[in-house]
Order: C-alpha cells, then structure tokens, then sequence
C-alpha cells in the first residue's frame, strides 16, 4: 500500500514539482471527457487530484472507479493550476495533482447525508452515523478546536504550577446523592459506588493532602432530566489551591480565560473582568449570570409605586415585594399581538402578568395610567429615563420571580432590538452569592453552595442575628448570558464550620455522621483552600459559536440520554445482574417485556 | 491572613537579606532553651524557620504552642547560617529564617503515622488516612513525576499531530464484556451502561471519522478478581492512527518512550527497540514479556532426548510435548533442599516438576542422569554450554507448561544470581502474535487480541491450512519482565474480516447482529489503521522504581475493590435503587443484613 508523504491541505505552490503520496477520502468527481477531477480529502484539507490518460491510463481506468467517501491513496506531482482553473475557495486551489498511480485502499457505501458543511439533516441521523458526521470539516475543526482549549488551559496551569492529578470515577455514593449515577459492586454484594458529579471531595483531600496547587481536567456525571445543554457526563476543568486569597484566585483566572480565548480563537477579552454582586446581578439584571454585551438595566421602582392608586402594585409592596421595570427603547410601536403576549411570556417564568405602558406622542397609554399620580409619573419618567417611542413594562412579584420575568424579558428585548454584539465575549464575575438559602418546605435552612463554602469574614456576626444575609465567598464566571465555571473559598476553621453546620441545623456529632470521613480529614492540619470549575463543554461550545453542546463532544447523548450511535444504555443478560446482585424491578421487567 | 510570598524549599543563599513570608506545616520542632526551631514543609520541601526572644517575643511565644502539622504562617528574614550549623541534609540547609510574626492559621491532631519518606506502617492505615500519606515527600515526587509524564506523552503526541479526543465512558455493555462495570439507566428502566474496559471500539470509529491520528490519556474499568498490579479503574494513553504501516507506528512510539524516560527520569534508553517474536520470546524465555537485563536462556532439547531412556522425556517428546532446559550457571552447589523445592516451584505453574543435573568435579549427577547415553550428553553439554558448577534443569510438558515453568525459572534464577541490574530499563517488542487460538473447551478458534486484528498479508493463504499458525499485525511493548503497552494493526477490507468471522465460526450475518453498528462503520470507507495503549499506572510504577501500582495513584482501591479513604462502594437508599428500576437479589440482601 501507499502511505501518504504528505497532507491534501498541505500542497501549495511550494510543493510545484514534487512527486507526492497521498492518502484520503473522495469529496467529489468530475468526469470531463475522458479526463478525472477527484477532491481528496483528508484530515487537513481537499487537494484536487487529476486523472489524464496522458499521466496513466491505468490510473485513470481505477480512479474512474471511485465513488464518493471511497479511500485512495495516490501518488503523482504537484503543478501549478492555470490561471483560469485556480479555485479561490480551496486553501490548495492553486495547483493540482496529477496522478500516476493510485490504489483504491477501500470501497464505500452511499453516506446517508453528504460529508459537507451545511447538512440539512436531522440531527438524530447525524448522531447515529457520527462517525460520518464526524468527517465534516466544521466537526473537525471543532475536536481540533476543544483539544487546543484543553492544551492552553494545561499549559497556563503548568506554568503556575498546578499539579495534574487524576481522582477516582469509582467513588462513594453520598446520601445528597440523589442524581448519582450508580455503579453495583460484584465483590460487595448489595453495595454501590457512585460516579462523581465532580471531584470536589476529592480536591479538597488534597489540599489537605499538601498538593496546594491542583488541576484536573475531569468528566463528571450528573443523572438528571436533561436541557440542551446539559450532558449526563460532562467535562470540567477542575481546580483547587491553598494558601491564595479569593482575589488571587480570581485574578490567576482571567489570566488563564484571557490566555485561552486568545491562543485558541484569536479574541483579546478585556481584564480584569467586571465583579458585579448577586445582589446587583438580580436586581439589574434579573440574572445570576446575566448578558452584559448590552446595558438595558432593570430598574426598581417599588418606591415610586408603593403609595399609587394601583392597588396590585401597592399591595405588592406592602406585602415585602418588588416592582421591577424595564424601559424596552423604542417599542411603544409594539402590536396589540405583541403587548397581549407579555401574558403567557411572564406565566413561563412565574409571573402573574406583566404591566405596560406606551409613550406615543408624548402621552402615556395603557391600563395602569390612570393610576399614576403626575409626581409618580415624575418619578418614573426620571428613573426609566423614559423618551418619546418606549415601551414600559412593569413586574410585580416576590424579587425572585419578578426578576426572572424582567431578566428573561430584557434578554428579549436586547435580542428583538439587535443590541447583542455576537462577535462580543463578556466576562464578568458574580460574587457574594448567600450563604444560606431559607427551604420552605423544610422551615429550615440550607447551604446555597455547598455546606463547606466559606463565609465572608465580616458577616460572620450575622449568623446569630440574620442567617439570610450571610454572603459567601463564592463565585460565577458568567460569559454572555451562560455561566461558565463557579467555586468557592472553603471552611477550614472548625469554629466556623461548627456555626456553618448549627445554622443548618445539625449538631458537629450529626455532621460527623453524615460527612464522616471527609470531616475527619480537616482535623489533621488544614490548609486556607478553595477553587473553582469551569464547564468546559460550554466554554467550547461558545468558543466555536454553537448554541448546542452536542456540537462540541465527539460521542455526545440525546437529551434522553441515548447514545444512538452504540444504542446505550440496553439491557443486559442474567448473568451480568446475578454476578452484580442485582434483579430488575417489576416496572423494568414489564418495560423490558414490551421492550 | 499572611499569604506566602515563595515556598519554603525554594529558600537558597540568594535569598538571604529578604523577608518573606511563608505558608506551611510543622514537619518537627525543637526548643534549645528559649530558642525554637520549627522544620516548616510545603510542597517544595522543608526550611527551618527560627523563633527567638531577640527576633520577637510574641512570635516565640504563638510559635510555642504549635506542633506536628499545625500549619503556620511566618514573616521573617532569610539569613545564612553558621558554618557549624550547616544542615547538609537539607536542600535549603545554608540558610534559616529569623521569624518576625507568626499566625497558626491550623491546629492539628497528631497523625497516626509519621509524615516522613521511611514509615513502617500498615499500607491500609496509610490508605485510610490518604491526605495524610499524601504529605509525604515520597507520595509528592510520585504524583510530580506522573503529572511530568503525562506532560511528555501529550506534548510528544501533539507535535505528531495525533488530535486529542474524549471518549464516552457511559457506553454499551456488549456480549463480551462479562467483566464489565455496568450502571443502570433511570431514564431507560432495565437498561444499562457499561464503563469502558477500554476506548477500542471509538478510537477505531474516530478512524473511520476521518480523525487520522488520535490520541486519549483515558480512564479504563475492568472488574475483574484483583492481583497486586491491577486496579479496577486505570489510566492508559490510548493511541490509534491512520495511514500509517505497523514498524511506522513502533517506531513513532520508540521515540515517545525514549523521550518520555530521558525527560522524566533522565534515562537514555537505546532505540531502535529490539523486537522479538512471539515464538521466539516463548522459547527463549518462556515469557511474552521477558526481562531481558539479562541472559540465560532457555533452551530446546526435545530433539536431544527424544531418544533418550528417560520415558517421561521420550513419551512427551512423542506426543508432542517439548523438553525445555536452563543452565542455571554455577548452580551446581544449591543445596538438597533447594533442590527439593524445584518440585513445588514447577507446580505452581502448572508443571509435573522439574528434573535436575548438577555438575560437580566434572561428573554430572542427577535422578535422570543415568537414563542418557554419552552422545545425548555430549550433545546437552554443547546445547546448554555446560561448564564445572552448573546446574541443568529439565521441564517436560506441553509448550505452554514448560515454557511458563522454565520462563519462572530463569528469573528466579536470574534475580538470585544478581543477573539483573536495576537501574537498566529494557524495552523490547514481542511481535508477530498468534491471531487465533483454539478453545479446547468450546472447541473452536477464538481471536487471540480481537477480531478486528489484522493478519499478516503472507498469512493470509492459512486461513484455509493452518488458521492456528496465522500471524498477527499485534505487537507489545515489554520493559523489565512487565508488558506496558500493546496494540495491533486492524482489519479494514471485508474480504479479510469475513475470512476472519468464518475462522471464527460465524457468518458476516450473525457477526453484524453480534458486532452491529461497529460493523456497519466498516462499510462506508474505512482507512487502514492501528494503534497501541500504554498502561500509564504500570510505567510510572516502573519509572518511579516501584513494585505497587498503589504508590503511583492518589486515590487507589485495595485487591478487594475498596477504597478504604470513603468507605466506597457503600449501600444506598432503597429509593435509589427504585429510581434506578433495581433491586437487591437475595443474596445481596442477606449481606447487607449481615451488616
């Protein structure tokens, strides 16, 4: 067999005269009387290949037999094309080879979608045959796209002397497990582990351990429902320190996303990157991880309206809620359609309605009006920085739901109002997240992050009068309205945890039960540590511009957590189960009857 | 808090006259009358930081109350030390650091074992306490030294252009894999994933997605009964390339290896490899992965003794069985005892026993000796070179038996005779493998490596004489008496596969339900490929000069499959289990009753 010298994408005018091997895939044929044009393909490009009974009629003869997706190796020589044949739109469009020799190395069955760019395809056939789908250059520029985010997230960390480390997949089950994927133990009868929705534990121990500086680029595993961009198993960059404070931390960061945009897609990002509050994520933007390519501020406007004769408004207020508004420039041209859609858009996210108002021709219009004072539409005009041609829109509601509606109705409004730069990466950092978050189901509270998350120093009084408003010391990295990577500073003084766990309700003997053997690790000399993770499917997947995860994995799953290529998961014989100790239950029995 | 500004083990004479401040734990203290001394350790290694009423006097009071692995921080200034106080031993012995201001940022308990390299403690209570075990120096070059190395592989790798990609480790269980590790689906009741036992089957799809040269540092399962130099989850550096021939391939991975030994360990290994064949490396040393430090091997005498009187000898040589022979040189004054113990050593692999000669002033004496005629001995003494003082040992039996026996032998022998030096590293390739082996038991071929092996080209005419003697493009790599690596050539044309599935007994029909999706990849343009997978843990064992692939992992698991750090695997909620549509077989039950 041939093996190839060099790569289709390589040839340019500097290979004129060589004689070259190549080895590739048949893009495309043209038959021009008796003359072959063959686009070969390989993993670095097309080059055109030509087939001249004046090169080889042998070779012409075979070459006639190709067929799209066939695999050739050929040997001949490179030459300039003449000028009226140069293809602009191929990197080699400038020579061509002609060939002596080729060999047909394997047939090919008619691909079920063509190996091309823009596939207009199901997207359940492109998975199926993936590794088909795999083979069009998008693909391929993608997994050469993730595999140099991964080189550049390495080296960074290297250089600032992160330890790789690689933690356990086969791990404890714990009982907030509840979306754990289990795994049966064939030597243990009746036990489990569990695989790691992330190698926190583990991170920590570490620390504990003395590495101080650790890095990991790790899967993960979460069995839940899935969203389009979710995956059952996922990948994060995953990274722990001591002895740094959360400043430091942050700082080494941006450094390290700042590295990596430019080095992998060319795009400078500004640093050091904004640091906006939870607190002010919410209120002005209705988000905890909220789009800053575009301003559009949320405004509160409780005050204003607390007195109005808009009974909804006060009543809310009154009652410890929020009036929300947002002044969306420009659309007072909105349709009735479109007002009367504010409706069922609010229900999505919670909300009981939303309010309006129209500014056309220097008269306020719509139902709530007349129920304004002319000082309180003073007020209102001087907050919403309201101009002839606005839209007001109004959300009354306990603060988290009318933020959700406002947020969810900014981003609307940006998009509608094409205010979204999409060639923009905005990072911004979202800090001082709550402690503690108040469980009305259970009248008691419980840990936002993490039940090991550090307070910050200065609301630590907080915790004997007013629990709620203990910030964290934890963190979001936010990128154009996703969050990409969020951490922690942790716990390492036992006086601290002890209040952390008595605020959760449990005594230092019940949490030594529960956490047990991670508790006892912090007994034995615990470094200052925390750390952060970053999603790293999702930071490639806006890196290479997709909207979907699956874009940016080699073998993802479906949101049914499918794998349509291998067809996983399916069952399994009575051996595999008796060995693991394990039986169907009666619904599995009945779904694998009908199966 | 006072964060470090440099590491304790950094500290040298050029740093004297700085203050600095550093973080870390108590490795030991000593008070010379009012004078402390605290032996500080972080990561980079231990500096002595000095507490003195002439420095500060609060700081030597605060520093009074630490002890082993309380974790401090210290503000102070590097000076050189007296030459009489010189601590040679000690990387930063030249200089200590007057303490100015300390903080305890830690308590710590006192540590069940000691944190130093030379611990006499049971491995399970290191284990137990990991993050512990962790500190030590030893466990921290370990994990530096594995963390280089895969540094190495992937920046070796990646300038081979060989593309990064991850692979699922929430596949498909197949008919094969009885030792798979499965998990079941909550979304698909009665079905289940299975972790990988390796990345075959998508390293090989990546081929046919146009990849060309792949590469993975990947996490692998196996469940199955655990030796001393298994773990149920391992890392290997998975590799698979397109268009390249079989010696292309050895010799790219020669020099990954010769690089990764010179950058890792500054050891110079020669290359090219040598490469042995299957046949050869059985015979001469009864081993497919012969340690090849040193000499002495085995020889063939079956033709020899065919005829001899000793029936055992003959009867085998006759049905055909071989005589294989070791001059154990100079052995020939082991004692009756040692002697004696040649019997029980044979059994343990399997063997009747093992006959004996020794060679005593110039008279050779034995059980067997009488039964040769002077022509057969003469014609022992040059086969095996027999000199004064040695010592013959005979194994009659099958091939198998009799090599495995005399293959443990010569190690034996090897490493008594202090044959083998440890500080050389010794690669080879064991090659040309058998492609099939017969099932006694079923009574029929079974693929030796996997179906998808390619044979050699001359071969191929075998299939239809000999499918037994068919030679495999399959190929490991050995190193001191371990394999670390193997891999093999795969088929790609149809003709050879179903040559192949009808050598095995099936047709391509019942090989497509068996194989599915994987076979129907092959059918629409598969390019000839290959690959090989490293067994990381087993070289870093080898390179860190270790016997115990526990030392090279940060979180390992015991023989029994338990991670003794968390307790993993555990019992779970008997909701998990009806999440997941399972339930415990009776068994199981039983044992967990058992507690």
């Amino acid at each position: 067999m041939m093996l190839k010298n060099t790569d289709c994408g390589k040839l340019s005018k500097e290979n004129v005269g060589q004689t070259v091997v190549l080895n590739g895939w048949v893009q495309g044929w043209r038959d021009f009387g008796g003359v072959l044009f063959i686009d070969l393909r390989d993993r670095s490009g097309i080059v055109q290949v030509v087939f001249n009974p004046a090169f080889s009629g042998q070779a012409l003869e075979l070459g006639n037999r190709a067929r799209n997706e066939y695999v050739l190796a050929v040997k001949g020589k490179v030459v300039e094309r003449d000028a009226e044949t140069v293809n602009p739109n191929l990197a080699t469009g400038d020579v061509e080879v002609q060939v002596h020799e080729v060999e047909i190395i394997n047939s090919a069955k008619t691909p079920p979608f063509p190996i091309e760019d823009e596939v207009e395809v199901d997207e359940s056939l492109r998975l199926k045959y993936r590794y088909l789908d795999l083979r069009r250059p998008e693909m391929q520029k993608t997994l050469q796209l993730r595999a140099k985010a991964m080189r550049v997230f390495r080296s960074f960390l290297e250089e600032q002397e992160f330890l790789e480390v690689e933690t356990p997949i086969l791990t404890k089950s714990t009982p907030e497990g509840a979306r754990d994927y289990l795994v049966p133990s064939r030597v243990h009868p009746g036990e489990f582990f569990a695989l790691p929705q992330s190698p926190q534990i583990f991170k920590q121990l570490l620390m504990i351990g003395g590495i101080e500086r650790y890095y990991q680029i790790a899967r993960c595993f979460r069995d839940e429902d899935l969203r389009a961009d979710r995956q059952p198993e996922f990948t994060q960059v995953d990274i722990e320190t001591s002895f740094m404070s959360q400043d430091q931390l942050l700082s080494t960061m941006e450094s390290l996303l700042a590295r990596l945009f430019k080095e992998t897609i060319g795009v400078e990002v500004q640093t050091p990157f904004q640091r906006l509050t939870y607190h002010d994520a919410i209120h002005k933007y209705g988000s905890d991880k909220p789009d800053l390519r575009f301003g559009l501020e949320i405004q509160d406007v409780t005050d204003i309206v607390r007195s109005s004769d808009a009974k909804v408004f006060a009543s809310i207020a009154a009652s410890g809620g929020v009036v929300k508004a947002l002044n969306a420039k420009g659309c007072a041209s909105w349709s009735r359609k479109e007002l009367d859609d504010l409706q069922p858009f609010a229900s999505r996210y919670g909300g009981k309605g939303i309010a309006w108002i129209t500014v056309k021709d220097g008269e306020w219009r719509g139902p709530i009006v007349k129920f304004f004072k002319p000082e309180e539409i003073a007020a209102l005009t001087e907050k919403l920085g309201v101009e002839e041609g606005d839209l007001l829109c109004f959300s009354a509601d306990k603060l988290k739901t009318a933020a959700d509606v406002m947020g969810n109705l900014r981003l609307k409004v940006g998009r509608d109002l094409g205010l979204i730069d999409n060639s923009v990466y905005r990072f911004a950092w979202v800090v001082d997240f709550p402690l503690l978050g108040w469980d009305d189901a259970d009248q008691r509270w419980v840990a936002e992050h993490h039940p090991f998350t550090r307070p910050r120093e200065e609301d630590l009084p907080l915790f004997e009068t007013d629990p709620g408003a203990i910030r964290a010391q934890a963190y979001d990295i936010v990128l154009n309205g996703y969050e990409v990577g969020g951490g922690s500073m942790r716990i390492y003084r036992r006086d601290i945890q002890e209040k952390m766990f008595q605020a959760l309700g449990f005594s230092l003997e019940e949490a030594k039960e529960k956490f047990g053997f991670f508790l006892e690790a912090f007994e034995y000399g615990t470094p200052p540590h925390g750390g952060i993770a970053f999603g790293f499917d999702r930071l490639v997947m806006l890196m290479s511009g997709r909207t979907n995860l699956r874009e940016t994995i080699a073998f993802p799953k479906t949101a049914s957590a499918t794998d349509l290529l291998s067809d996983a998961p399916s069952p399994v014989s009575g051996n595999q189960l008796e060995d693991l100790h394990i039986r169907l239950s009666a619904k599995a029995v009945a779904a694998q009857a009908n199966g």
